[in-house]
């Protein structure tokens, strides 16, 4: 296994023009690869991470004596922790990407016009798609793949403290594409750990960059946005509300509520805000939030709230705002629907909200005024997942409006064009 | 007819940050207006522009007055000025978009998930489209319809030698959505013509911009994909091909070239430059250049096309960059479809580009490799319109590949959300 090797970042600038620059090249001989190639280098890849499990280790074990050397947070150590049994999750990734269609070359709609001309409307590639992410080197291997099948070159910027750890899993992603005779540049990871690189990316190389995404924290995304000169898919936050409306079924809003909130707390798809409607409070909000707070959840609530449950503590202004990614809700009584989505509408992050209710009216008109990415109706918000959606894989929940929005997979990584077949048509 | 009043430029920003303020505001009303209260604001504008058809050239009269004491090029006066014929064929497209099938609603896919959840993927609205244009009037009133038939708000910034006209026609458009009861500020004609405006909708306005949407020459576009802090839709430029394949016929070469080239000159979708095969040089660059001179055109060629004719002149470097818009053609003789593809790829600007050939497969690998927002086989490169391609309107062609590309009718001009439906599902 050859691994990157860290180069000197005395001139980042001229480091990353070259990994823009190959990045473009390799895209144009990528754009046309067969799925057939595409998926022996996905699948030759797993095979790569599943022999070459001792380095990868190895390299891993030397970030994490790295990063606890440096005192970092458990929850970090955590996520940049490799093991037997998460790197096997790693390289059946890699083969779940292999199994999926692949979109490029689909058609994607089909019309002929009066004059005989046919307009096909067909998947294509974006290009260059730049992935900056924190230290969870398994995005390495998530995003590398996600964007090779889509017939993407990618480049890669992973945290610092993950550099070893990525650059083993890279090196398979190498070996894979090599095995499949595709250019190797088609997955590159940024040889250096300086966070200039991280600029020079947003800067887009030259026009090298089509898309950026970032994969992490508030902190990352919002420097993304702020700093980015090409198009950005960001999910911001994940603010996620379920509105227990009028009509409701009192076992099924508990354990939807119970789902969405305590399921996995530290995902975007976890709901922060609870809102009982004032036509159900009477009977559903005591037995709501004793049901949080036995499971382990803080109840954090309005004077309804508190009066419904005296272990309730008060929630203020910014409690609306905060997305916890913790076993913290903040919970409100609202005057029927128009207040509920009012609420979701001034403090939510367009990401993921519920309803739930037995009346279809108020269903309706909840997924159809709620202007977020993801609506449900008498399901959980923790649903919000490209794998729980069907995509497969997903490199993130784009919250914006252009281009991806919602679970982003491989077909949110592609874009398309018009295919016009004549037979000698002029335009008069 | 109450016509915008000039706004006094002490406080550009501030009050560009009311208009943002304000289009957001009409965006979420907007959103979730009904189909015919759209189309009757359309219909109604179109019948107050007739109406008021003797105010609004009158102050066109008077911008073209004032623009040719400032002594500008005549084809700017004539993009400028407006007549009886003019102002009929802006209301007849009025009514056009009014015609045309509400995007925002539509389920575009819609599937089960072994879980029982039924997502549907569900077209939204993007929110508020600023749309920056020189001054050509009719934009006005084209651009307004179509981000107001995409349940968008819209803020228009025209050319500043436009601006009576502009304010002209933005009265019966806001005419129009009083009438409809949709809120005026749907459609807001920036109140000044201070340059600093453009500057100001480019910065986003407060998050209160979600897209611009740029509509002139190279100088403007390139300065808004400069600035810009929003997404873009954006056409650089069409520097246009068509190929003349082996196996091309010599008729149906001919009647291509002239229409792509000569039909209207000054249209993005006009070739630009002629490629001819070698296989097919001897028999047909002559005659090509021939009927390209006769009907008026002045050809630019390499050697070989130098030789056929001895009319054409040299081509420099610079000509295969160059995007015309006049009666002018570059003229190549090229080794084979690689060569072709190579060319295309180098030089052109990824609008719209055409192969003609009887050999289905050089066809289809020109339609497949060649990276652009149209590709034609066997027609002319004028059918680059959102009319012909029968999306009814459109307010330009996109040559990125983020969101929209090619022809931006109302469809481009939407985004979608995911509906989800369940009976109490939670995720395991």
């Amino acid at each position: 296994m050859t691994l990157a090797v860290e180069r000197q970042a005395d001139d980042v600038a001229t480091i990353m023009r070259e990994v823009g620059r190959r990045a473009r090249k390799a895209s144009r001989t990528l754009a046309l690869a067969s799925r057939e190639a595409k998926d022996v280098a996905l699948v030759a890849a797993g095979r790569r991470l599943r022999e070459t499990e001792a380095a990868v280790l190895a390299a891993n074990a030397a970030d994490v004596a790295a990063a606890k050397a440096a005192g970092v947070a458990g929850s970090f150590i955590d996520r940049l922790t490799l093991t037997h049994a998460r790197i096997a999750a790693v390289a059946e990734g890699l083969e779940t990407v292999a199994g999926l269609a692949d979109p490029v070359g689909e058609t994607i709609a089909s019309w002929t016009r009066p004059n005989g001309l046919r307009i096909d409307r067909v998947r294509t590639p974006l290009g260059v798609v730049g992935v900056i992410y924190e230290s969870r080197p398994n995005v390495t291997a998530d995003a590398g793949a996600l964007c090779l099948k889509a017939g993407n070159a990618a480049i890669l910027r992973g945290g610092a403290d993950s550099f070893r750890s990525s650059a083993a899993i890279h090196a398979a992603l190498v070996e894979g594409l090599d095995e499949a005779g595709l250019p190797t540049d088609a997955v590159q990871l940024v040889p250096t750990r300086d966070r200039a690189a991280v600029g020079a990316m947003l800067s887009g190389l030259d026009g090298n960059v089509d898309v950026i995404v970032p994969r992490g924290g508030k902190g990352l995304v919002a420097r993304v946005q702020q700093e980015a000169r090409v198009p950005v898919f960001a999910h911001l936050e994940g603010n996620c509300h379920v509105y227990v409306a009028a009509n409701a079924d009192l076992e099924m809003a508990r354990s939807i509520v119970l789902n969405a909130k305590m399921r996995r707390t530290g995902v975007c798809g976890a709901a922060e805000t609870l809102l009982v409607d004032r036509a159900v409070a009477a009977s559903h909000l005591g037995p709501l939030i004793a049901a949080l707070i036995e499971a382990g959840c803080d109840v954090r609530g309005d004077a309804e709230a508190q009066l419904a449950d005296q272990r309730v503590t008060p929630a203020t202004e910014e409690d609306w705002r905060t997305e916890y990614l913790d076993a913290i809700i903040a919970v409100k009584v609202v005057d029927g629907i128009d207040a509920a989505i009012s609420h979701v509408e001034t403090y939510g992050s367009h990401h993921t909200d519920a309803i739930v209710t037995a009346d279809e009216r108020l269903a309706k008109k909840f997924l159809a005024e709620v202007d977020s990415a993801i609506v449900l109706h008498n399901a959980s918000t923790q649903f919000a997942d490209g794998g729980e959606f069907g995509f497969g894989a997903e490199i993130g929940i784009a919250t914006g409006r252009m281009h991806a929005r919602g679970p982003v997979g491989v077909e949110q990584l592609t874009s398309f064009n018009y295919r016009v077949h004549g037979t000698g048509q002029t335009r008069p």
